[in-house]
């Protein structure tokens, strides 16, 4: 393993989308959604440690979960979890480890990752982070991973690029798109020069940081003015000032779509975002009557195409259900039809609305 | 309050079809149901205290319900909760109570009730009742409430009675019927001489003594023999000799059906035998969108005609769901269609054969 290669896990999301399995205080990367026996940070963090030095692996979180962190990666350094004072989105999340890492490590290459995605296989993602470390060893160059699209899925943004090759599998990208409606989807899908932006970027940590210096300047500076203050006594006090200062912004928005050394990788590794109660299902493994069931007490009757995620220990039985998610927790019940899950973020919003934190 | 009137409220039932809010180890009659602020063993207690010595009100329940009785009904004297060593149907419960009361009054008069039904007119109950006793001091009569039917429904038994009145609302009964389809029951509507069978039974105590010697000899007899131990410290240790010795029969098909001296005074007072959800739901007060919720943490989107009990600290949130049963404990949830609520009894047996009795 080559000690110059690093690994940030982001983990400080609250995966409201997965509301009421994710929770404020115990959101999805920490939970195990697909009941495959590990939680979705331990499964990122094991599959970075086949190829980078554990001790490379860094974890940026909130302050609140730092004790899940420590407590579900055994394996991590406790030094390597990192808490942000505030959820700043992730264009501060990286300056921050990027700063630290510059001041460790000046040959630094990073790999940038959320915690809470699914990949199936992870020989293919260990070759592409491989191919991409390799590449941005050799070159100034952002890279992303740019994942090939199955099917005209309207929640991923996309990558277009450039159908000549930079060298083996690296293309340039010409434009990151938002989200598109499911017509814009189909086209993107047909023109085959579109991939899924899977949030997954590599590079040295001296080139993500000029890019920082030049598209993102103030943010810079507030966290270069302090520099030789990160992995000294004085790095919490120190970022309990910066943060305050960071704009809420990310990544995608305040560099990757602006900067001009842009790459992507187009990858296949059976990823999934797991950004919502859908894509988990469709990640499940499905009964006869195509429902994906997690829960050891689950009786169905004649319900189909459910997602169903219930405690262990209780007994359910759905009888009638036709293409709805029935997520049961200890304090909340959530019955809604698979097609209106983009409305979960709404319901949780009335949620703190009419009941406060309590539920959240 | 004439000191010869005397009632049995029967509490044994498991209340299955209520399942799973009535549990076997504390089941339907024990329950608020309809989130009145009351039980309904309670609300059964208090409309006959109103005209009843409480002393001359008895309970007859299983043995293992005994410290709930008590404890729902502090106002009633704690020898007048009588446990039944085993279930038998209502025909031995009823023997039981009446042997007991012979001893101890043989000029009593008994109305024999469910602890578990819906009386919305007390004060035409109590009307109903009166005029029975009345009826029945005078005569050697079996009384039987029959109510008038409001729509053809197909879980309850039928009277038909004869249209000429033996006395001011008194009429004789012609037949019993099972429960009828819903064309029959549509015919039984239209007929106008056919009344709800509600179970609610009005006698002299030594007139349906004498009806026990004459249709359930065998049962008779075995209580008989044994007369002189009630209401002495060897009623107990007597009766768990007795019961078992009794057939499992109801009152209806032992007695009502073969006697010849049946009566019937048809009724209206806001009855139901709250013997389904379905039933329940109708006694609901509904939201806008028809649904009957019970729980203070539900909020519905766009659910619409729903049944929903679920514990008042639970947050619910129902979307999509039309007609359908929602019920939420501590360690089972059911969703089921409402118009497939007569298969919750199969459930039930479907939980035992699987999963025992931990659910039931």
């Amino acid at each position: 393993m080559n000690k110059h290669h690093y690994v940030a896990i982001m983990a400080g999301g609250i995966g409201s989308r997965f509301w009421p399995m994710s929770r404020t205080n115990y959101p999805k990367q920490f939970l195990d959604i697909l009941n495959t026996g590990k939680t979705l940070i331990q499964w990122t963090f094991d599959r970075f440690a086949e190829f980078i030095p554990k001790e490379n692996i860094f974890v940026v979180t909130s302050e609140e979960y730092i004790d899940i962190v420590a407590e579900q990666l055994p394996a991590l350094p406790t030094d390597n979890i990192l808490g942000e004072p505030s959820r700043k989105n992730t264009a501060p999340c990286i300056a921050y480890i990027s700063f630290k890492l510059m001041q460790k490590d000046p040959q630094a290459s990073l790999i940038v990752a959320p915690s809470d995605h699914l990949i199936l296989d992870t020989t293919a993602f260990r070759k592409v982070c491989l191919e991409a470390l390799s590449f941005v060893n050799k070159h100034n160059a952002l890279v992303t991973l740019g994942i090939q699209p199955t099917h005209p899925n309207t929640g991923y943004g996309y990558i277009q690029y450039e159908q000549h090759a930079v060298t083996d599998n690296v293309f340039k990208v010409k434009t990151f798109t938002e989200k598109p409606n499911l017509e814009l989807a189909r086209t993107f899908l047909a023109s085959g020069d579109f991939l899924w932006n899977a949030g997954i970027f590599v590079w040295q940590v001296k080139n993500v940081l000029a890019a920082f210096e030049q598209y993102l300047p103030e943010m810079f500076e507030v966290f270069a003015s302090e520099k030789e203050k990160f992995n000294t006594p004085e790095e919490k006090a120190t970022l309990e000032q910066v943060y305050p200062q960071c704009t809420n912004i990310s990544i995608d928005f305040g560099i990757m779509e602006k900067a001009n050394n842009v790459y992507v990788i187009p990858s296949s590794f059976g990823w999934s975002d797991l950004g919502t109660w859908n894509s988990a299902y469709d990640n499940f493994e499905k009964d006869y009557l195509g429902n994906a069931v997690a829960g050891e007490n689950v009786m169905v009757i004649d319900a189909t195409k459910c997602m169903v995620h219930v405690p262990d220990d209780k007994l359910v039985l759905l009888q009638g259900l036709d293409d709805f998610i029935v997520v049961d927790t200890k304090d909340v019940l959530m019955i809604c039809q698979k097609g209106r899950e983009q409305e979960i973020k709404d319901y949780v919003s009335e949620v703190k609305r009419k009941k406060g934190e309590k539920y959240l």
